[in-house]
């Protein structure tokens, strides 16, 4: 301990926090499977439907994203491993249940039919669907990881979930934007309902003590983020490609969006600050290509443009990890426990504005060979919009993903709030929920100088 | 070292054992490859065979669960991490071999053709049932795991593995068992195979220390279990399913029974014990919902029946972990390493039972529908049994594999027990076969505060 | 820091190393983006080509190897870990993208066409060849990692895969090599490269502390072998493999023979040494089984053969770690980080000469039936030569590779040498470029006893 006080936490208090949790999710579990018994069914997918058999990969991959990337990628914070990858793994499992019924809800609010028998169906396809909500999720809980136990988490998720089913349905059915990996409604979406939520929850969940890294913590995230790195090709084209066409145009513009955001972050942080690579800026800024990526992958043809963007991305990443991040908890008091609006708030929103110009610059007829290729309307691309017209939709779906995230934030944020136990906290400390997490050496080397933000502070 | 004494390991001593295995393996390998080099061929599959090409992907995700899932979730133990991953290596590599040729063996015995030339042929196809022997051996494993060197390991996976291709046999073969996932040939066989050698050798190998677990050593468990988790449904219809339909419908329970399984350990560890959440269950017992899905997971239509199914098997399974495996160390002074009872014994069980009951409730003519797809004998169901008599061969399955595991396990472990080194021992210290592992912090820390079985028993 | 003295780490030089790193890179990415913009477009895949999408998950396993496998590899260096990762990232990204342009550029050399419009079409299977190109270099950056920083690693790579490209060409077209896991030009040509660079550099780059070990890295370490050990047969496999048969065949064969180096690895370990298995040997010697494999794969069809060359490349790797680095070290000053002499050197040309055996052995007619069936051409097998020629190309190209990388390998490693910075450094050690890297903890038992070279030198 080398003289260091271990937080005195109140296992009695604690305890009734864990029992309210045990409670809500015991009763909601109940209503799911009781919801799922009655109107879900298997798909009878025909036993020669060869998509099938080939988006189960993608949906693998996906879900090593989720559960592993995520999760490892918020073990960078020393003393809050064992919560990130416990909270992870449940708020995915939580969320894959409740989706496929919200799914469901709004599908016949959009599109009618409840006076038939409403029956459920459920094949690989609607659980890749279903990672695509949980990554929303996760990219909010990025946000304020560290300073909400397992509860407020719960409730954090109940309303993020719903405004994303919905927005989902806004964006997609009613707008019409063509966002094959989701730079819109998961990034966009998921980071500013974090943020909202963050704000709203500054003044209760305010930290006394910084996030502090280990070495060893770091050599942890770097699992979550190679895989994360990995797998975003799947990621971008697993819901929505159709054919091998798309997958192989997805994929490659992907791949090389992603390799550009490795060397612009990577540029940036040797040039930029003097004192050496950061980790922080090479966990985090290297993904944003991928992120960017989402709404214009399948719309791109030529892979230096893709990598031009990626590029950009990185760059423009790394300077907000390195500028941004503090002056937004100086002036708004924002605590953005993992980044989230450096990595998918901002990328998603460049994601979404690089795919309306993209599409627009079709109009000036400079390609008409790939248009006219994509006009058997097979293919992810406007074929009932003007090109033009296509652009404006995907600026509006960028524009009401963020808006209703942001809506539907402070709406969890303020509900999170009336039921959170304010006291003098220690936060990002595994000791509050987990029983043997009271080990020493959480706490060794406890020295204060590995500290992201007093060092980013005492440089602004 | 902190005033501790190092344990005095005697590498003469240790020496001599290692030879011993050496000696053991080496003649044993030039066995096989001598056996192999005369009897196998690589099959000459169909260049547009599509189902080996389908079948690889599930194939390299059972690996990553067999490599990177069950060797990293036995790292929890704080100085046994170097064994647990290289043994698991070894077992991997020895029993693909190893089972090629029983697996060919059982077929001539029981499908004749001696007389003719012997030609075993060998695809994915077969390395996927390789597999699925090493996962039966890694449970057994499971049980022994620090209280057994290589040579003692050795020894009991090879009767394992002699008990496992015979039952296998005599559950697919004479039986009739429809069983996917092997609930029963699998887990039932490998956990109460593992648990009778246990018995056997629970007076020779009696630790003297107790398990002891860091902060570290439980965030690499989480490794091998979100691999395990993310990757079961590849398990579940590896082997077995022949086209998208039976994949679709093993993936979609398998996912549902998993992700209940993930919420019923949570709400019983947040609810039940009082103390926090324990890393123990979330570990282990998340995964439950994948093994009890074994048996059942083709015969289920609806996803609520899946998530019931595995929600209540995380719930028991967990409640096992707490409250079950004190008690049996007590009883019966059965120590039980990875409890490998309450994760794949118990829900092993549990998966034969309830394909016995879904399969036999058919009878009642509810679900018409369903029974008659099936009808045409291309999916995973009985066809030329009535559904009740089926039902009691899944029964009969189920049990018949515990019968076999309790019977290869005492004989297996007398063996072992005659040629194992009595002393005393310094148990779970991977300094006992490892160069280089006399690193003073696998030992830092020792303050006999995290530790599994003591806080138990103080409990109980 | 338990007295012990941290580096004294200058980073004011440190910046104008990484100053220099950053505005290479900078200008380098700036033309790599207007190459890729002006010339590469992606492929436009027929919607229904089976192939692309087959090549889908194996292109995914190989960047896992990448990516995970080789950079977890190198963490076992305890003071390393931040910068063996971060730099495998790197290298990774920024050889996909000159890997783009040099394929097309040698294939303009061999096929002509310069005078028609040059439009470099990027689809897959592309992106496939570049994760090649990164494994050869990622091979030969285990030869230097911990005594090059990023600027002298950019230095070294970009000769590197110059002459890959190159040696590529003049091995699979002009002299006719058949090598689908690319023995000669990946790990023959790789690991000859590395070696020539550091003994060039071993002057300059001399290391006056030792690599160390610790518990922890080299369970990171196991990270990587594992990764690269499951995944290894997409590698064989990935590029050349055109239907099933050939997938089958080359799986079946890596397969059996990583089993059987994993085994040799073990019983050498177990009966060579005297102190114990080595975990040194355990990481490293178990995974030549599939490098060995990379020729011989599509020519053998007795598992039986494959597990025999596995298993005495298993044995013959492990020897090398043991008995010739330290030698080596001795004699010629050679510093191999990870030994990729002993991994990738020697189970490379062993490769390519085990291939050119069975080859040739065809010849004795032995096996006329599986001649026959390679007869209509769609296989990879020699149809245009004979078989005893074939296995003179087969010879040719090894050496070729061998030659090739000694030559580039000294232009290589002299340019480096020039803008090399000579002065006491302290090696293997991440403080050196991280910012926030100046933590204790990888001082932490710092007592000089987990040194591999000082023990090996002990014994010799």
């Amino acid at each position: 301990m080398t003289g260091k006080t271990e937080p005195n936490v109140d296992f009695e208090e604690e305890e009734n926090s864990l029992n309210d949790f045990g409670v809500m999710m015991l009763v909601l579990e109940i209503i799911l499977v009781a919801l799922l018994w009655v109107f879900a069914k298997d798909s009878i997918v025909n036993p020669t439907d060869g998509l099938v058999s080939q988006r189960y990969p993608a949906y693998q991959d996906v879900n090593v994203m989720m559960l592993v990337g995520f999760a490892f990628l918020m073990t960078f914070i020393r003393s809050y491993a064992w919560s990130s990858i416990a909270y992870t793994f449940f708020l995915n499992a939580f969320i894959v249940q409740i989706y496929i019924l919200l799914y469901a809800f709004w599908d016949k609010v959009w599109n009618g039919g409840w006076n038939t028998t409403i029956t459920i169906s459920v094949d690989i396809t609607t659980l890749i669907g279903c990672s695509y909500a949980v990554a929303s999720v996760l990219v909010a809980a990025g946000g304020v990881i560290g300073r909400c136990g397992p509860k407020d988490l719960l409730i954090i998720m109940i309303f993020q979930i719903i405004g994303y089913s919905l927005n989902e349905r806004i964006v997609f059915t009613s707008i019409g934007m063509i966002d094959g990996g989701c730079s819109s409604t998961i990034h966009t979406y998921g980071a500013y309902y974090g943020l909202a939520v963050c704000v709203v929850l500054s003044k209760k969940a305010k930290p006394i003590t910084n996030i502090k890294i280990s070495y060893i913590s770091n050599i942890f995230a770097f699992i979550g983020t190679l895989f994360l790195w990995i797998y975003y090709p799947s990621f971008n084209y697993g819901l929505l490609a159709q054919n091998s066409f798309e997958q192989n145009l997805i994929v490659v513009n992907t791949v090389l969006s992603l390799t550009g955001s490795v060397l612009g972050t990577y540029i940036v942080s040797a040039l930029g600050f003097g004192r050496g690579l950061e980790m922080e800026n090479i966990l985090n800024a290297t993904i944003s290509g991928g992120v960017v990526m989402g709404a214009p992958c399948s719309f791109i043809y030529r892979p230096g443009v893709a990598l031009f963007i990626g590029f950009s991305t990185g760059i423009i990443s790394t300077l907000c990890f390195h500028h941004l991040t503090p002056k937004l908890l100086d002036c708004i008091g924002l605590y953005d426990t993992c980044g989230i609006h450096n990595l998918h708030g901002i990328p998603g929103v460049l994601g979404g504005l690089w795919s309306a110009v993209i599409v627009a610059f079709y109009n000036t007829g400079f390609d008409t060979e790939i248009a006219a290729m994509y006009s058997n309307g097979n293919f992810l691309f406007p074929t009932t919009n003007s090109f033009l017209k296509q652009g404006g939709l995907q600026v509006a779906g960028t524009f009401c993903s963020m808006a209703m995230a942001i809506l539907f934030g402070i709406l969890g944020g303020l509900v999170t709030s009336f039921f959170y136990k304010e006291k003098p906290k220690y936060f990002y400390l595994d000791t509050e929920y987990f029983e043997n997490a009271h080990f020493r050496e959480i706490y060794k080397g406890d020295s204060g100088e590995n500290n992201y933000l007093n060092q980013k502070n005492a440089k602004n």
